[in-house]
């Protein structure tokens, strides 16, 4: 058993090989708050998600996947906004102080800092059932946020990379697949936050979400905030691969538009810059597919009649 | 029963009497994360702390108390450094969408907002044991915050206000008080963060700290990031009026020294600036008292023999 205080110098301290010179870190851990130099004519780009054990990753996962999947969750948000990051902070409740446990997500949590170029400046640690709140802050500059208003009728509806895969994993596991390395699994517990990508996209992207509620919902959140509508081309959604084989073609589908948890990036795009980004994205080996269009009106047209909407909290069952 | 976008729409959102063009606010709520202009010059402050209910306040606190102590908590850290606060991020985690909790919570974390001028700026709502985790951003002229590793021999130690008050009022609530008016109880669940405070204290205290684990350890925290020692003299300690009637003359010493919550701040000054602090706060109605010194060395001299030596998570009981 270890108090708080010893948890927190040993494993949630900031890394040493994200602190350097150009880390914006004036004063990290160790005092009542972090101090930070931000960027001159940098806008902040600001967002927090928690991740309950049950209901956001299972309470047998590997505690390095934990770690790896709170923080990237979070950075997915400023992925979608086209940020790059550069600190967070964490918030730590734990039913005790297990200290294996920690160090185990702490070797998670810390890879994807050093991946990502994040540096952990901060947080706390208390009694609880287990969860983790993670801060995550960028900057882009100003005016040039990929926000969820810019969709225009007439622009191309995209999405990167490959959907389903949160829903597919998370299926797999409950099965009682354990292969971290197997790629469905992989999307569902370590999935890869597309931050190069939302950078390549700002001034390419007219709007950007990425798909953690589902894509119907993030869509319909995308279409809210623009004031228009869309039609899908539900043929044309990219389905990860073997998502068909593991679930069978109804529920891959509905993995791929209702799921959520997938962190790729809903974005539009005029039609002049669509192959611009397609080609942006190749030099990263992502794919970017065209999935619909956007039009006036309002809603999405080109859903299959009997496809779930998405997931809320509350009003769904637990995932 | 409400979703989980209806509740932050309702009662989440940002508060428009916040949201003036001074707040710096570019884009708030509603998209992925939000879009903050730092102010040119200034370093960033920021923290983050958690509320777990039967841990950090009790199931049956009224839940507009929940709601300005959860804020008033992570403030008083930016208090501690000086800093002005600007923004928050709330990550709320309940065990049903209860409205009416939701509504009442909200009230009081939106009026401690307007009264600190700070503007909630994000968050997420998910299903989970109730807590409260609230991140904090304030800004300070970059050099000027108040560290912890400021301590130099020959100052004068120092605390605003009153101490025992954390203590003193979870003794009254477990005792049945519940009127919020009394002293004590309100210390307790309506601490005020001594932010106007940690700002005049600016280019005057040499290192800082709020008193939220307990004095002593508090006071240990500044001496190992200072490399001092300091002598406490116990019967200066300013004591919260009505605090040994309540719980007799070595409870409330305990309180006064290990029971923390207390939210005030903990000073070191050189002999010349603590007049000139005094006065500062008195401007504001608030005492500066001294309560011991700064010498070489290391640990606390004056302790009584059989004090206790203040909380941390995961070795003491429940508070």
């Amino acid at each position: 058993m270890h108090g708080e205080f010893e948890l927190i110098t040993r494993w949630l301290a900031p890394d040493a090989a994200t602190l350097g010179p150009q880390s914006g870190v004036a004063l990290g851990a160790g005092d009542d708050a972090c101090l930070l130099d931000p960027g001159a004519g940098q806008q902040l780009v600001v967002s927090v998600d928690t991740s309950v054990e049950g209901r956001h990753f299972p309470a047998d996962a590997p505690a390095w996947a934990v770690g790896h999947r709170a923080l990237a969750v979070s950075l997915s948000d400023l992925a979608a906004m086209g940020a790059r990051p550069r600190w967070c902070l964490m918030s730590l409740a734990l039913p005790t102080a297990d200290g294996a446990w920690v160090a185990e997500f702490s070797r998670g949590f810390h890879a994807l800092c050093r991946a990502t170029d994040v540096c952990l400046t901060g947080g706390d640690v208390t009694t609880g059932e287990r969860a983790v709140s993670v801060t995550v802050m960028g900057e882009i500059a100003a005016g040039q946020a990929l926000r969820r208003d810019g969709a225009r009728p007439g622009d191309v509806l995209a999405v990167t990379g490959a959907l389903g895969g949160g829903a597919g994993g998370l299926a797999r596991w409950q099965a009682g697949e354990r292969d971290l390395e197997r790629e469905l699994l992989a999307r569902y517990l370590l999935p890869q936050p597309r931050l190069v990508a939302g950078q390549l996209l700002v001034g390419k992207a007219t709007a950007a979400i990425d798909v953690s509620d589902g894509l119907l919902a993030d869509l319909g959140h995308v279409l809210d905030a623009s004031g228009v509508g869309a039609t899908l081309d539900v043929e044309c959604l990219p389905l990860v691969p073997g998502l068909t084989d593991a679930l069978g073609e109804t529920a891959a589908l509905d993995a791929a538009l209702a799921g959520g948890d997938d962190y790729e990036l809903l974005v539009t795009l005029a039609p002049e810059s669509f192959d611009e980004a397609r080609r942006a994205l190749a030099s990263i080996d992502l794919e970017l597919t065209q999935i619909g269009h956007i039009h006036e009106g309002q809603g999405i047209q080109g859903i299959p009649p009997d496809a779930r909407r998405g997931w809320q909290h509350f009003s769904g069952g637990t995932p």
